[in-house]
């Protein structure tokens, strides 16, 4: 399998935008993806980038991205996130989403980091297995606190 | 009670960093903290800074800190991650936290992000009842995935 797995450019985004659409409706959240392809290009391509994307290619067809970003722990310092991890639905099992984490790793490694993070569903269990063989830990101990923009503007309005 | 909410300044680091390692204690993992007083200085007024940070001054005395940082989420664009919120214990349950919490509230809709996002620990019962009054979602359906410094090294030697 003639698999490349190359930094993402400008022109990639349009399809990194399908592959975000494309697991959203696997989620049966279609409509959560405010996101655009010029958002993509202005906050990925900004001096400095708000992220950092890699995108699987074979035979010339993106088939999978990889995207993440510097986080910030107090304890450790600058850490890298995992925040997307997607392969195409007809490319499954072969192996491509294997290639970008290791990609993701390598790449954390080099930008010398002290740790790497992602977020995993709890009830999908071949991902949390791949992830522990591959050295994580993977703690049930924490919550997710997430406060949207009607939630943020309503807090404004009634402090 | 005369508490004021402002932007660290350099100067604070120390203190701050006081704070964090009196959080790593309480939760029993002293040791944990690499971090230093030059980290903190030289990550958090950096250009761009890798992380914003508030303190609450008590009779000229920092008493408490909130430490925060951009995350990107691929459905909404730009959010704000709350890292850390951490009251001195003599200083607990008279507002503090309320205090920071607000002021990290109102700066993130400051800067116009889509979300604010932080982790609890799933047995802080009180913590998770205060997040819910103030408009928050906490989510038990994702696990947290880490590689340490020592497993990424693991990995890139074994691949």
């Amino acid at each position: 399998m003639n698999l490349v797995i190359r930094k993402a450019k400008k022109n990639d985004m349009s399809s990194v935008l399908l592959l975000i659409k494309e697991l959203a409706e696997f989620e049966r959240e279609p409509h959560a993806v405010e996101l655009t392809y010029d958002d993509l290009v202005k906050d990925g391509f900004s001096t400095p980038p708000l992220f950092i994307c890699f995108v699987a290619v074979l035979k010339d067809e993106i088939i999978g991205m990889s995207l993440g970003y510097n986080r910030y722990s107090t304890w450790k310092g600058v850490t890298m996130h995992l925040e997307d991890l997607i392969v195409t639905r007809k490319c499954r099992s072969i192996g491509v989403g294997s290639a970008l984490f290791s990609n993701f790793i390598r790449h954390s490694h080099s930008m010398g980091v002290k740790r790497v993070e992602w977020a995993v569903l709890n009830w999908n269990v071949s991902a949390i297995k791949f992830y522990e063989s591959n050295g994580a830990v993977v703690s049930d101990e924490w919550n997710i606190a997430q406060m949207n923009e009607k939630a943020i503007n309503n807090f404004i309005l009634n402090k």
